[in-house]
C-alpha cells in the first residue's frame, strides 16, 4: 500500500510538505501509521507543474528516505501544484517505469491500491487503453493501466473533452464489472489523485474491500490530499469519504462529490467543512 | 543494436568469454566493430544454468563496464551454458526488466534486432501471448513479447512438445507477415539464441532488411556464438549465413538448418565446415 | 544497525541461509526483532568463497527484499563459506562502496555497529590504514575502516603472519583509546565477522555502550553466525557473550575466546555449548 | 576525461544547453569530439542556484544519455548560473559521492582531468583538507579532494575571505609541488569551474602534461564555459588558453587572468575579445 500527496495553491517549495512536516511523506516511507505496510520503500515520484503545460517528473527506484537527489530537488522546486508518492509494491517490479506519477500530455496521476488478481485481469484492462495512447503504457502496474483506461474515457483528443469525475468514473465502473465478473471478487482499491495544472481531482474508492485512508485540508485557496495527515494537528485534516470524489478547481471552493455511489447511498455524502 | 553470446560446452568460468578475451562481450560494449551502436551501454544481463532446471539471471541497467558485480560474478560463476548481453536500447527505456536474457521455466532467450515501427505493432505482438505466460511478460521491449509469442507456439504446457526452431519459425512467420501488412514494410532483424538447459539454438533472420551479423566457432563439444569474433583470430569464427538457424544439441554435432527461407532458396544453404 | 549472517560447513545453495528461512536475513530487512531500526534498507551485500582464492561480491543500494537478481544468486550460488549483509545505514550515504562486506586479498570481513562521532574520528582511523592498503578504499564507512585497520595490524604481506584474533583486538583497542579519549566518550559497538576461505572469526564488543546481539548455531562441521536467530527454533542458537570472539578454524571444534576483556572479567566467558 | 558546462546570466531552462543544442552535453556524453574518451557514461551531474544560498544538485550514476529525470529536470528547471558535467571515470567507482558538481556551503565545483598516480597522492592531497571540511568528503575522486583542499585555502570560514583565484591557485601549486616531487612526473591536468551564486571562475592548467580543452561564449551579461563548442558555430567561441583563469563576477566584464604561470609566458596571455 502506498503514501501520496497532493497539493494545489499558492506556489510553494516542495520541501514544505515532502520532507519537513513531522509525519512527511518521506517520514511515511520509514513509518506510515494508517497502512498495512509499516513502510514504502520500493521507490518514489515526484511530479509538479511549472512553466510547461505538461509536467515535470522526478522517479527514482531507490527508497525515498535515502536519495540525496530527493531532498535537493524538494528544497529547489517550487510549485502551485505537486504530486509525490512513495511505493509499497504489490506483486510488479521496482523499476522506474513502475513508479507514481504517470503522466501524459498535460495530465499527471498517482494512485494507492490495487486490482486483485492481477495476473488474471492485466489484459482486459490494458485492452481498456485506446491504441494511440498503449504506446506510452513503460511499465506493468495496475495503476498506470488504470490511468491510461481512463485517459480513454475522453480525456484526451481534439474533438471532445469529458468532466474527468465521469471519465474516471466510467474506467472505474467497467474495473468493477471486472473484478465482480471474471475476477471472481476479487478486490479493487481505488485511491487516486489526477490534475491538470490548474485543476485537481481526487478519488477514494473500492470495489469488494475497504477503501484506503484519504485526508485533505484546506486553507485560502491552498488544497493538500495525502493518504495520512502529514503533522499532529490532526483536528485540522478531514477524512474523504468513501466513494467520494475531491474536486478542487482553480479559483473555485473544493467540492466533494459523490463517485460510483449505489443509488441509495447518496444522501449520504457529507459537505466539505 | 545489442550484442550478445552464447556458450554451450564444458563447465568454465564466465570470465573466459565475458570480461577476459581481446574482444569480450564487455569491450564490445564499450567498442563494437560490426554495429550501428558504436557502444552498448543501455544495460546488460547473464544467464546460466547450473544446479536448477532453470537458469539464474544477473540484470542490471548501469553499462557493464563500470559494473564489478559482473568482474565478480563472471570470474566466480561457472557453467556448462550461459548468455550474456549488452543492450543498446532501440526505443524502450533502460530498466532491469527490458534487459536481456529474458526467462521463462526452464527456457531463455535474448535478441539483437528490432521489430520495427513497434508503437503501432506492440499490441498484435503481444497478442500473440498466450493468457498463462502473459504474466510473466515484465518489460516493455519487442525482444521479450517475440520470446513469448514464440514460447505459445508449443514450447510449454505439458500436453505437447514442439521442436524449438518450429516453434520460433512460426512466431517469426506470424511477425514477418505483420511488419509486411499492418507494419507497412517496418524493418523485423531478429538475431537470437535460445536455449534449455541442454541445447542450445540460434537464429540469424530478418524481413525488410539485412540482418545483424552472428558468428559461431566450435572445440570439440564446445560452442560459441556471438554477435562478433571475441578475439583476433577471426579465421576461427565462422559467419552464420542469413535466414538459418544454429542447433547445438547437448552430445550431437552442431548443425545449420534453413530457418523460414523462401523456397527457392533453400539450396543456398552452406553446410557447416 | 546492520544485520548479518556468516556461514562455515559443507557447500550449499545460499538461499537456505539468506532467503529461504522464516526469518532469513531478507526477511530481517523487512523486519528485525532484535534490532533498533525496524528495517535494513540501506544497501545490502553477499560475499563467497569458490574455486578463487579471493571471495565473490555482490552489493547492490537498492534494498534486498526487491532485488531479483538477490533470489537468483542465493538460488544459483553454492558455498562452503559465505556472508551476507543488510545495512541500515548510521550516517554515510547509500553507495554500492559503503555496503558490505568488504574484501582484501583473500579476506573478507563485514559489521554491525558504529564509531560514534564519526566525523570527528574518522581521520585518526582512517590513519591506521597502511599506505599500500590506503587505495583499496572505495567508500566512508566506519566499517571499511575498521576492517582496512585491521589489516594492517598484521594480516597482509609476506614477511608476518598474525592471529587474526589479535590483530583485530589491537585494532579495537586502538579505537576504544581513541573514543575515551578525542572521542569524548563516543560509543564503539563493534559486531563483526573475518574470513579467510578457511577460517571463520567473529568479534562481539564495545566500548562505551553495550554491544549488539550475535547468535551461532553448530552442527557437525556447520557453523552458522547471524544478528539473530534465522528460525523459531530460538533453543538450537546460542548467544555469543561479550567481549569475546568466536573462532571456527577449518576442521577444528568452535572456540570462544575472550576479546579485549578487562582482565577481572576473564573467569566469566562461558565455554561454548 | 569527463566533460562540461557552466552558465551564468539571464535564468533560463538548463535544457537550452544541456540537451537541446546540437552538440549539447549530452550529446557530448554520448560522442565527445575533443576527448581522449570516446563517450562520457560514468555518471553525470547537475547543479543549479535558485532561491536558497547553496546550489541544488542531482547526480546519479547511469549515463545521462538514457535518464529520463536529466530530461524533465532540464526542461522544468531555470536558473541564472548552473553547470552539468558527464563523467569517464579515470579510476574511481561509479557512484553518486564520485559524480560532480561538489558542492560546500554556496560554493560549486566541477572538475575535467587528473591527478595522475592517484592512489600514490592521495592520502597527501587528502591531508590539504580542514579538519572541519573533511567531513563533507562524501567519495573517493581526486576531484573532491581538489575541490576541499582549496576550500581549505582560505574561502571558508568567518574570519578571512580569500580571493578563489589565488586560493584554488594555492592549492593547485601544491599539488604541483607534489606530482613533481613524490609523484614523479605524474601528469596533472586541472580544467575546472567555481561559483558561489554570483560569480564564476573557469581555469585550464596542467603539469606534466598539456592541458584539456576549454572554451566560452559571451553574450550581453551571459557567459557559458565548456569543454566543447555546444554548436556548429565554433566561430562565436574562444578557447580558455593553457595557465588562465577565467573570472566573470556578477555585473562586471569576462577576464581572463593568468593562472600559475611561469613569470616569462605572463605576456603571451591574450585579451578576451
Amino acid at each position: 500500500m502506498c503514501r501520496w500527496i497532493a497539493y494545489r495553491g499558492e506556489s510553494v517549495p516542495l520541501e514544505s510538505y515532502v520532507t519537513k512536516p513531522v509525519h512527511s511523506l518521506v517520514s511515511q516511507s520509514v513509518h506510515a501509521l494508517e497502512s498495512t505496510a509499516a513502510f514504502n520503500g520500493d521507490g518514489f515520484g515526484l511530479g509538479w507543474y511549472g512553466d510547461q503545460p505538461e509536467p515535470g517528473l522526478y522517479k527514482e527506484l531507490r527508497p525515498a528516505w535515502s536519495d540525496e537527489n530527493l531532498q535537493h530537488l524538494c528544497r529547489h522546486l517550487r510549485s502551485h501544484m505537486f504530486f509525490a508518492h512513495v511505493r509499497a509494491a504489490t506483486g510488479t517490479s521496482v523499476s522506474r517505469p513502475n513508479c507514481h506519477p504517470f503522466a501524459y500530455g498535460k495530465w499527471m496521476f498517482m494512485h494507492n491500491g490495487l486490482v486483485g488478481n492481477w495476473d488474471l485481469l492485466r489484459r482486459d484492462i490494458e485492452r481498456m487503453i485506446p491504441d494511440e495512447l498503449y504506446g506510452s503504457r513503460g511499465g506493468t502496474t495496475d495503476s498506470e493501466a488504470l490511468f491510461l483506461a481512463a485517459m480513454g474515457q475522453g480525456l484526451t483528443g481534439a474533438e471532445r473533452r469529458e468532466d474527468p469525475v465521469t471519465a474516471v468514473g466510467r474506467m472505474a465502473e467497467l474495473v468493477t464489472e471486472l473484478v465482480h465478473g471474471k475476477g471472481e471478487g476479487a478486490p479493487f482499491r481505488f485511491t487516486a489523485a489526477l490534475a491538470d495544472g490548474r485543476d485537481l481531482y481526487a478519488f477514494r474508492y473500492s470495489a469488494n474491500d475497504s477503501s484506503n485512508s484519504l485526508y485533505y485540508r484546506t486553507l485560502g485557496n491552498t488544497v493538500v490530499v495525502a493518504s495520512e495527515p502529514l503533522d499532529q494537528d490532526r483536528g485540522s485534516w478531514i477524512g474523504v469519504p468513501d466513494n467520494t470524489a475531491l474536486v478542487a478547481r482553480w479559483g473555485e471552493p473544493l467540492e466533494i462529490q459523490p463517485f460510483l455511489q449505489p443509488s441509495e447511498t447518496i444522501e449520504k455524502i457529507p459537505a466539505a467543512r
